[in-house]
């Protein structure tokens, strides 16, 4: 599944007082300064003093490890050793989040996303001693530094290797958790480490690619830093974005650009869009923020109607044509449809408890009453009771389990059987975090917790005891070069879909 | 022959107040902003008005072409084609003095010069629009970028690419000059343009590569500067630098770093230690300079001194272990003892002209009784004449013949039969416009005017007619490829010891 939307003379409708309200809550940058904890040249594991002291000549290499993973700005303090620099010292450096990113060669890079979300920088020192700051973002824990050429009368030192690590998660918003074991809280400790690198002038969706607003990420950072940093207004900031710049009919746009301004793209997911009148109501909820509501409620509402007339057909089902649109999960094979019926009637629910917020009792009324009916339409059409699960077009699939599980169609204690059955169907897996956090959800809301915590340590610790610092865009146990873009080189190793374990463990563990 | 000169612990004696006046004559650098007039994409040839619109994707390359050699820095002003850009763009450059430049890859390049002397960068926009300025200083009449990759969402534009270049030389001390045709003028415009661009905060031996002073080439801008551009100021901080930071001993180093602060380089050349008197006594010839002489008087003959103690036998011939420290041309075959035997006795010669201008005419006449023992020693050693000419070590070249001419000891009337026997030896040809430069002068010196002018429009007039915009470092008539260096993608393409024939020309033929 290649996501590449492209709409001839697309211009997204832009409301101006709302982006002014998002740029007012442009969060501040904290900064923090790392020097690599160890520096591997060939078999030698040298200190950063030591290295500062370790000459490095034409085609030698250098693994800086700064021991976590960091989102910021490095510095470089070069010099030289030997006679005079008689000519520019070259360097190629590589960033990566995983020492797996640095075993690829991008020259030969062959996915479907552009290379140059590849992290690498080629900078030449053409007097030393020199000090080098790379203007560029990255994320990373590791960065290879090849010296690819100097002179035959000097060799470089590096004095310094400084990253400027920036966040605008607030550290002192944590509260102290006690854990049943090591186990969890290591896995709820990468979870805070993988939002903390997400939380930056948005939630981006994840700080190495693409770096910018994804509605489906958004709403799973939400949940999470409720929980944690508390950054509710940049939650609120992230909100009132996708509500000022739209597609021209209304709806949200999958993901917003930020940079040089805020622009919707013009890809719609119906699953992400639907993911908006859900936000805005957790958000609500956790804040009683009166003026998100007034000014949010309408372009939430307008997601859901837009569904209804478009995306739904007479009988309560979502139109074949919709499906196309929904994102769900990455993969080829998945069929969607129950899939995102089942984000739609979670999305209508939504939709009537900000009726009930906003003083529209009788339209929260027509919504219920709507959801009411593609349950029962749901189960009608989607469910086998011979197979004891849903099917979606004649597939079995856990997703499809997943969504009616949380959209309430789930048939009374059918979901330790309909698990059962999916778990062992031929259908597609899972392969992101986003698709196994609402599997754990569900599990959960279906009354199945000490499933929902085997997956969850299976899942996520998984992902720590693969020496994850951070959580990865795409994880499928045991096939660490799984990647939806055919090349996990442009993999995002932290990104912000995986970041739920922090909400989860706290919701229902702690 | 490889010019590497590593000596381990090096230490230069540094003369502050020297190098403070060096410091003090600074000069400022003038600013001209120059566009492409031509840009190349495929067999279409773009204004770059029209090259602003024309979108290019992944892999995509065009080649812009200034119309002229330039030495500065390039601001890219990039704007984006299609959807709004949801990937960086990445683009490698390459800038080249000559055409033949960027059909040579960097990857494979195995000179001995080091690779970082390749004019290339690698750089990111990771928002769109957006303005570049590229840091480093290039020397180039051509950049060929190739868009790397974008996204499959939009193209790049490149909507503006400025160069500002740079020189300190003064084109208001030009005067207009009448030329009898319009080869001697080409030959001459393209001399001046050669200075120019190696006019910078020092005289550069090449803007490319290597961007500093050395002795041999200075002496050569400046006698070109002198009836030109006229930087006398400039000369005389070149003067101050290479006396402010010498050899422990006193020695002339062959070239001086400048950045990030004077420094001599470990490297010693005998003949070029030895044009310092004489650069010196032609700087004072021009201007006179009472605190120069004063200043830079004992750091002069402290050179010629050196040499008389150590490099000199009883009979006054050159010793066999100093003519591995000479240059005169580059070629692994060539007998240096005859060439560098004639520049002592012409540095001589100016040691002696000097102590008569500060005074120490005892000093001068010892000086003057040396290079006429050393004029008669060379003759019987070298003179052979049964062949007519100069042999060194048995070797008949014409760089012997040229020095004997230049040191005054040809014999009468014997320099055209001498330079006739040589050119027709199978010894080794000469391969720099730094040799060729002498050569030319000394068929002048010797009367042969018709010879000198003829080489002189056929040597510096072939360049020319194969594409030259600057006179290269190396030069032989028919070998595009040849190169001191073993690959000619690190030959410097305008360079100072090629500038003469400004100089020749005003000299001897207008």
């Amino acid at each position: 599944m290649k996501l590449i939307s492209i709409i001839p003379g697309f211009e997204p409708k832009q409301d101006a007082a709302l982006l002014d309200k998002a740029e007012a809550l442009r969060p501040s940058l904290v900064h923090t300064f790392h020097e690599p904890v160890r520096c591997l040249k060939g078999d030698r594991d040298l200190s950063m003093e030591e290295l500062a002291g370790t000459p490095l000549g034409k085609g030698e290499r250098v693994l800086l490890d700064y021991g976590r993973h960091l989102v910021g700005r490095l510095s470089l303090r070069l010099n030289a050793s030997g006679a005079h620099p008689d000519a520019p010292a070259m360097l190629r450096m590589a960033f990566a989040e995983t020492l797996q990113e640095l075993e690829g060669d991008p020259e030969a890079y062959g996915g479907w996303l552009s290379s140059s979300w590849i992290q690498r920088e080629q900078i030449f020192a053409d007097v030393l001693p020199c000090e080098i700051a790379l203007p560029r973002r990255f994320a990373f824990r590791y960065v290879c530094v090849t010296v690819v050429d100097t002179s035959p009368k000097y060799a470089l030192l590096i004095a310094d290797a400084v990253c400027r690590a920036e966040t605008s998660a607030d550290e002192s918003a944590l509260r102290e958790r006690a854990f049943p074991d090591e186990e969890l809280r290591r896995i709820y400790d990468i979870s805070l480490a993988t939002l903390k690198a997400c939380t930056q002038e948005v939630l981006e969706d994840g700080p190495k690619r693409d770096q910018r607003l994804w509605l489906g990420d958004l709403r799973l950072q939400a949940l999470t830093t409720y929980r944690t940093f508390r950054s509710f207004d940049l939650v609120k900031r992230c909100l009132y974005l996708f509500a000022g710049t739209r597609f021209p009919d209304g709806r949200m746009s999958a993901n917003v650009f930020t940079r040089p301004s805020p622009c919707a793209d013009d890809t719609f997911l119906l699953d992400y869009a639907l993911m908006y009148p859900i936000s805005l109501l957790e958000y609500l909820e956790e804040t009683g923020d009166s003026e998100a509501l007034l000014d949010l409620y309408a372009p939430a509402l307008e997601q859901v109607d837009w569904a209804i007339e478009n995306a739904v057909d007479e009988e309560g089902i979502l139109t074949p044509e919709q499906k196309e649109q929904c994102f769900i999960d990455w993969s080829d094979s998945l069929s969607r449809t129950a899939s995102c019926q089942g984000v739609l009637i979670c999305a209508l629910d939504a939709a009537a408890a900000l009726c009930d917020r906003y003083g529209e009792r009788d339209r929260g009324k027509r919504y219920r009453l709507k959801a009411r009916a593609m349950r029962r339409a749901s189960l009608e059409r989607f469910y086998a009771p011979e197979e004891g699960c849903f099917l979606s077009d004649g597939q079995i699939s856990i997703h499809s389990q997943v969504w009616m599980t949380l959209a309430g169609v789930m048939p009374k204690d059918g979901a330790a059987r309909a698990f059962d059955r999916a778990e062992a169907a031929p259908g597609p897996g899972m392969l992101t975090p986003y698709m196994h956090h609402y599997y754990v959800s569900a599990l959960w809301e279906a009354g199945l917790g000490d499933q929902a915590e085997k997956h969850l340590r299976d899942y996520w610790g998984g992902m720590a005891r693969a020496g994850a610092d951070t959580y990865w865009e795409c994880y499928v146990p045991g096939d660490l070069s799984a990647s939806p873009y055919d090349s996990p080189l442009v993999n995002s190793y932290c990104h912000a879909w995986s970041c739920t374990p922090a909400y989860l463990i706290d919701r229902y563990l702690l």
